[in-house]
């Protein structure tokens, strides 16, 4: 965190693009391309920048994932374990370091942050309205928020967006934006997943993807020479699974691989692991009708999000931004779409908490495409933003760190052996399912370079060998040979739980001066003889 | 947390006293009588309630463990690992929970609270006067804040009655309270222990303890009927060691015990312990000398309390207080005081991370006395205090339990295993000696029903067996014999973070309910085929 790149400053823009739940094997750039899907387009930002073949995210939710990604911080340390958890009022995120320097996170689409309103309240805190806006936000300054998956309010933009293009309906996102048309003529939501493979009733140029993508290319534009930092928040290939055409279509069952799943997962499973099984969602993918509908769809998606993502590439080319805008593009999760017999994410597994990261880097450009192996982390993102504008990161605060270093300089010394992950399933059926109580869910995950640990509170651990058994189909949580490999994995853990950053209202050095300040003019001697 | 004792609502008061820097052996209900030193009142509580054998405070340091007495939190969850730190704006303490139940928490003494201040500036938050008065002294309502161990700033209310009582001086504190005249006429510091054995200046009647004393017994007298939890927090027998006449001798060296040390902790110690030893109260108290001369200072001024706390239990008991007041007596950790070659406290050995836990309880005190052996937490507090005055403790935030139902009923099904201790030594001497960044000294401590596991960020563990080794002088941290042992109290360290309240802005319920609602006005229905 010590080293601020010495190319810092030749970036004026940043342009973080999020997809929602795309898994890393869906890109070509990460090997799809073996299959039917190729996505040319997010493979221009690889092939211009840098690929992490190993980045993570801290938790496969989107809550505690995201407010990692925001916040720089593991989700034991910001503490939004789940979805819908306000965030705690002394967590600070990019927007607000950002806005402390005098610049902004300018947002567009999803960030599902929920601020901590009632405890503002019971403190009677007030503030200004420009304050009190960038608290309900997280620190992000909105061109639009839009966080999807259910039916716009009234009066949101682009609700009105549908109305104005003339899809007239009292619930337009729900009738045209993932309804499709029967053979009856009635209209079914694309929440059923029987419903997959036929298109959205709306034309794929006013789709979320398309839309979102639109509002980008007029911010960008209309800003001209002012420089901007904007968080371009996807919320696809996210369910409900649900293309509008062509996209519905391009692909068939025949294109998409099977789920990667064993009988054993089943028959001799580990109690969590068999407790999801149970959800609803996996026992509709655990079906092949369900997978083989959905897979296609899911492609599709990506498919709509790559050609997007080349409008936009266009777009900056044309604008000559690329010269001066880092590119980060990535996503909050994977999906497993009936791996491990799993459907959704949250799991440890790697189609889940594994993720894409690709990163444009102006200053680095002419290294040509780097492709990276060390373990990085959703954390990385704020510090590596902040190092990209010139901003020192807060390492008394921020857990991840920057990557420009290592793009630009190949500085990896002491990088972090292992990337670590954890779950709160408390508000899952699995967790009924078990029987436990909301307060003890717990699971921790650690990924180093050949063994997946994960810790499960009560539960017996499990443990799966990379190398040898890269789908994770065999646990060896059990095996007698190996306790050595899992009691250096919980080692890990208790390693990695002392470098988080607890102590953080003030630095080290603020604490410390106040201290000395007080004891001298007090004439404080302790220990003296 | 979720039994509130049949008995609520019989305690109408509660006085909540602490000590500062006493340990537990050095009261006669815990053995110290076996000495010179007898405290007959303080055993009176005792005797009338509840002793509790295995009292741990989290951290063996002001700042932590106050902060764990007054949120009822770890210091890893409360983030206060150490002295002057700002506590997180999210923290709510005993306080705020007694202000929401139309409650106060009166203090008279030593707190050692600092507000972050600063976030609250930096966020543009306001609040009205009588939440901003709370948030400064972390909940509690002062009648006199006195933090002691420096001269108090003008205009501050015992300053003024030192004047007013004639004790005349630009420095009444220095000059008096810790002052002693020398055979020449000068005055001298009692931070110099080699004044120890002198007499302060100030008549006992007139020093802190009485003084505290003395303003607590006429709140509790002027309250009359109306009901109120007081917390009476002296600052003794915490240094400068500097006793008035006559507890400045009332003891000799012949009475005191020799410190409990052995020549291998010197020539074998572990890397931290080593570094300890090195600091100037360390190599001070090395030295007979220095021991010798501050014992009995020590000695009497726990004798001096305990002569308070009679005075103050004849009040209570004058006025019929006795009858309907939860007293607790306890201190925020112990003293070295020698021992192990250290002077301070800090590290995880019994002298300092063991404390004194005496609680009268009025709807239990017809069992007689109670001796628990209980691993209780000074994370207890709050919730006892709460369920005592009949509130619902916050179990999403709270992580100690209420000792009622255990004082009340023997409930102690379920009851935790072991006692964990935190130390941030960044801040110390210790630190620059083994040449350690200040955000990676982090030690963690397990105490269970045999042994002792010390864990230390990059250094080896340590362990001792308390069984074999009451002293904890054998450290069997590298013993091969017992790697299991340190494996399952690795384990149970991992078990212990799982436990924590992470999720702790809503309740589970207040989450889970919007969550829900929303789903279903949203007809999201993920997982449907």
């Amino acid at each position: 965190m010590e080293e601020i790149s010495s190319f810092a400053g030749s970036v004026r823009n940043v342009l973080f693009i999020m997809c929602d739940q795309l898994r890393a094997d869906h890109l070509s750039c990460y090997g799809a391309g073996k299959g039917a899907l190729h996505t040319p387009n997010i493979d221009r930002i690889a092939s211009r920048g840098a690929r992490f073949e190993r980045a993570y995210v801290t938790s496969a939710v989107c809550g505690p994932s995201r407010t990692s990604y925001y916040t720089g911080r593991y989700p034991l340390s910001h503490r939004v374990t789940w979805n819908r958890v306000p965030m705690p009022v002394d967590e600070l995120s990019l927007g607000d370091y950002l806005e402390q320097a005098g610049r902004s996170c300018w947002l567009l689409g999803k960030t599902h942050f929920m601020p901590d309103r009632l405890s503002v309240k019971e403190r009677r805190w007030t503030m200004p309205e420009a304050a009190r806006a960038l608290f309900d936000e997280g620190g992000f300054t909105p061109i639009e928020r839009y966080d999807g998956h259910f039916e716009p309010e009234a009066g949101s933009p682009y609700r009105q967006y549908l109305l104005d293009k003339g899809y007239e309906s009292e619930r337009p996102w729900s009738d045209f934006v993932i309804g499709s048309r029967l053979a009856d003529g009635s209209v079914t939501s694309g929440w059923y997943m029987r419903n997959a493979g036929l298109p959205a009733q709306v034309r794929a140029e006013d789709s979320e993807t398309a839309y979102l993508t639109d509002r980008a290319m007029s911010f960008i534009e209309a800003r001209g020479e002012d420089p901007w930092v904007l968080h371009l928040s996807y919320i696809k290939p996210h369910w409900p699974y649900k293309a509008p055409a062509p996209y519905h279509d391009l692909f068939g069952s025949e294109d998409c691989r099977a789920p990667v799943r064993a009988q054993r997962e089943r028959t001799n499973g580990h109690p969590v692991h068999l407790a999801y099984q149970q959800q609803e969602e996996s026992l509709s993918f655990a079906q092949d009708d369900v997978w083989r509908a959905i897979r296609p769809v899911y492609m599709g998606l990506v498919k709509q999000i790559d050609d997007q993502i080349g409008r936009l590439l266009d777009h900056l080319e044309r604008l000559g931004r690329l010269d001066d805008t880092l590119i980060i593009f990535t996503s909050d999760h994977g999906d497993f779409l009936g791996d491990h017999w799993l459907g959704e994410k949250e799991y440890f597994f790697e189609p889940a908490i594994r993720v894409p990261l690709l990163i444009h880097d102006p200053a680095s450009a002419h290294k040509g495409p780097q492709v990276f192996n060390e373990f990085v982390e959703c954390i990385d993102i704020v510090p590596t933003i902040l190092d990209a504008v010139g901003i020192v990161p807060p390492e008394h605060r921020i857990e991840g760190v920057s990557l420009l270093p290592l793009m630009r300089h190949g500085t990896s010394a002491g990088w972090r052996d292992y990337a670590v992950g954890s779950l709160d399933y408390a508000y899952r059926e699995a967790r009924q399912i078990l029987g436990r109580d909301p307060a003890a869910c717990h699971g921790m995950m650690i990924r180093e370079g050949r063994y997946k640990y994960m810790h499960w509170q009560d539960y017996r651990p499990q443990l799966f060998d990379l190398h040898d058994d890269p789908d994770e189909l065999c646990d060896l949580g059990r095996d007698p040979a190996l306790e050595r490999v899992r009691s250096r994995m919980r080692d890990a853990l208790i390693d990695w739980n002392d470098k988080r950053k607890t102590r953080a209202t003030e630095t080290y050095e603020q604490v410390k001066q106040r201290t000395h300040a007080h004891e001298r003019l007090m004439n404080i001697l302790i220990g003296r003889w």
